[in-house]
């Protein structure tokens, strides 16, 4: 057992939302609450920013019923920011906040810029003498972290996006006469994991089923060979579904977007993101296919109504295990996920250096994307098909989800006023 | 009880699919296997397209459980179609259809232009002698057909759109800093009522809740004064959440869509929809506003794991009324929904002329938007809020809803080919 350590615990949420992000955040304060040395439970508001800003609120002062309510609650009930700390004084002031507040206890839920911030502050408490001790919480549905196997929040957004395809190929199974092309455009700016994601709405051993083709950005666009893989499918299947990931890059690695500076046969600039662009090359090169572009966009990532059970569970998992580490003495370190080597999935936590985890980035498996470039094999269903297991039952009222809002009982100040971005 | 008539079933779907389409037909069948004098149950293929074309599938053949598994698996299971009957020879060519099947009972899925159709065929076979009842059944999302009080499909697209809103506003409120504006893209080319559902996000007594500003095609849009309303909205709010009717118009009447031969600043035709086009001019106009545009298409009416149970149930109703109102002698008329004056809510069916279906469009009334003409009154919710009542549980199958696919065994054609649009 580690030293007992007496204090106050801090946790913030960090970067884009997911559907269980709020998942970790009840795994922390349930798990918290367990533990004696721990006095207080704060929530730092919008991340760092409001950890700046000394904008902390009393989570233990919270219904309990809200805490239950995080659960299934999606994004970031304390706020989150894309802030970065910049100069030397934001992380003093961070420091100072702790000391005022007595955190003792540094819970950071975010993705890998989250854990560089953690990991700085971490260091840096140590170096004045400041005992505490900082556990990151990985989350974003984008999976690129490292040494993790998978991300929580990850697994929701693949099965909403999966569920999606199946939901929509439906649709086109009913109009198409091998003349309908749909086209969802999903998130995942720098890598294809969420497009990747979408092949999990084939059914086992029916290779046809849609998503047809899948275009990540893994693989250098080209033009010629699109227009050749809707008219090949199309010979054969009634419709073509088409997945693309935001992020998709030419040969150049220039973005593939009509917002980013293409134009059209007509020299014209376009808006609209990349699976308006792909629209467009079909209008312009076929006659008499209708095509349909979708792009759900942010509601992908916050479609708690259709998240995956084993994602909620492991987010939860995780922010329990975060306090456990620091229970046993542990600081500078993010929960990671695990799984063994049976096939049989069964999802463990570690533990991985901070710094470690901010300066890689885990890039979806060349090996596991077929030769045509457009479809995903069988080790990337292995490894993505457990992610996306169980339902969640979100309450409802009315028809609709009942999520929670936090009351947010305010923590006095103590500090001066700190002006950020200064 | 009306005379009975011997022979067999003829049912098909039409026009865009919607999440409970296939719960009607389930009624359909279901209820036919209750009448002796009903002896085959026949499915039409891609609506009246496939009965031109003598493409009938055996119903009855299909397992149990594949019709029990239609009441939740979305969009048309026949297979739908946009075609219209054009000529004169059309018309005769689906009698001859139906009597060398000795079709006694037909029953069309669909909104207004099918409705039309059923209207036609019923009374050209009434004068050509062939003793027949024909029922329609109203489908459509976009909730505009007239008589009926509402149209099976509409409960679900708005139950969809709403949970959508609710969950991105989650993200939202997470991430804005007065500086966010959302806008989401529904479905609804000629009439408000999908955009108009989305104010069933808003938590009762909570007017404030998002969608903060809903544009429908019944107001004629003017962009000075939406410029003016969002940035009324950031001024309170920490974002903006803009939901937008796809089928937007100017004061001339004109579609308000970057698809449509408007430009940007620079003079270019852009592409894309009314919600990207509301986004350059959020960019244009201001600085510092982070826009982000969603356009989910065709998602909306095929998200079957958002259905409401009600509508569900409705529709199912609906198919099996049909059968009934066959059973009692009726013909030439479409089922309708009921009612009653009592503020408890409850839904019957009732019987109206196909003729009268046909010629009619229902329009969002007037007096039920605000006069800020973006946003609805209680008028509206009092109408709309029991359509989405009750959740509609998918089977799922490996983390993904498990839709069922017709074997669709083919009925031997009798008659010689014909040639469709010739």
């Amino acid at each position: 057992m580690a030293e007992e350590l007496t204090g106050n615990v801090l946790v913030a949420q960090s970067g884009g939302p997911t559907a269980v992000i709020n998942a970790s955040l009840a795994g922390v304060i349930e798990e918290a609450l367990n533990h004696d040395c721990i006095e207080e439970i704060y929530g730092g508001l919008n991340g760092i920013l409001g950890i700046l800003q000394e904008r902390l609120i009393d989570l233990a002062e919270e219904p309990q019923q809200a805490i239950r309510g995080l659960r299934y609650t999606p994004s970031s009930a304390l706020g989150t920011c894309r802030y970065k700390l910049r100069k030397e004084a934001d992380f003093q002031r961070v420091v100072e906040v702790f000391k005022a507040h007595n955190i003792r206890y540094f819970f950071y839920i975010g993705g890998n810029d989250s854990q560089d911030t953690a990991d700085k502050i971490s260091k840096l408490a140590a170096s004045t003498g400041w005992e505490m001790r900082v556990i990151g919480i990985p989350k974003t549905v984008d999976n690129d972290l490292v040494v993790t196997d998978h991300t929580p929040g990850y697994g929701s957004v693949i099965k909403e996006v999966a569920t999606t395809v199946r939901e929509i190929a439906c649709d086109a199974e009913a109009m198409g006469q091998h003349d309908l092309v749909y086209i969802l455009e999903v998130m995942g700016r720098s890598a294809g994991w969420i497009a990747a994601g979408a092949t999990l709405a084939k059914r086992r051993d029916h290779p046809n089923d849609a998503p047809h083709l899948i275009y990540l950005p893994e693989v250098a666009f080209d033009t010629n060979k699109f227009l050749d893989d809707v008219a090949e499918v199309l010979k054969k299947e009634k419709y073509c579904l088409v997945v693309v990931g935001e992020g998709l890059v030419d040969s150049n690695g220039d973005y593939i977007s009509t917002s980013d500076g293409n134009q059209d046969s007509f020299g014209h600039s376009q808006l609209g993101g990349v699976g308006d662009y792909l629209k467009g090359l079909i209008d312009q090169h076929f006659s008499g296919i209708k095509t349909r572009s979708m792009r759900p966009g942010h509601s992908q990532r916050a479609a708690a109504t259709n998240a995956s059970k084993a994602d909620n569970d492991e987010a939860y998992l995780a922010g329990k295990a975060a306090v456990q580490a620091a229970m046993d003495g542990y600081t500078d370190k993010m929960v990671v996920l695990t799984r063994g080597d049976s096939d049989q999935y069964a999802c463990e936590t570690g533990l991985a250096d901070l710094s470690e985890i901010a300066n890689g980035v885990k890039h979806l498996p060349a090996s596991w994307i077929n030769e045509d470039g457009v479809s995903l094999n069988y080790q990337f269903v292995k490894y993505a098909g457990p992610l996306v297991q169980g339902e969640v039952v979100v309450p409802h009222e009315n028809g609709l989800p009942k999520f929670v809002k936090l009351g947010k009982s305010a923590v006095q100040p103590l500090l001066p006023p700190y002006e950020v971005g200064a």
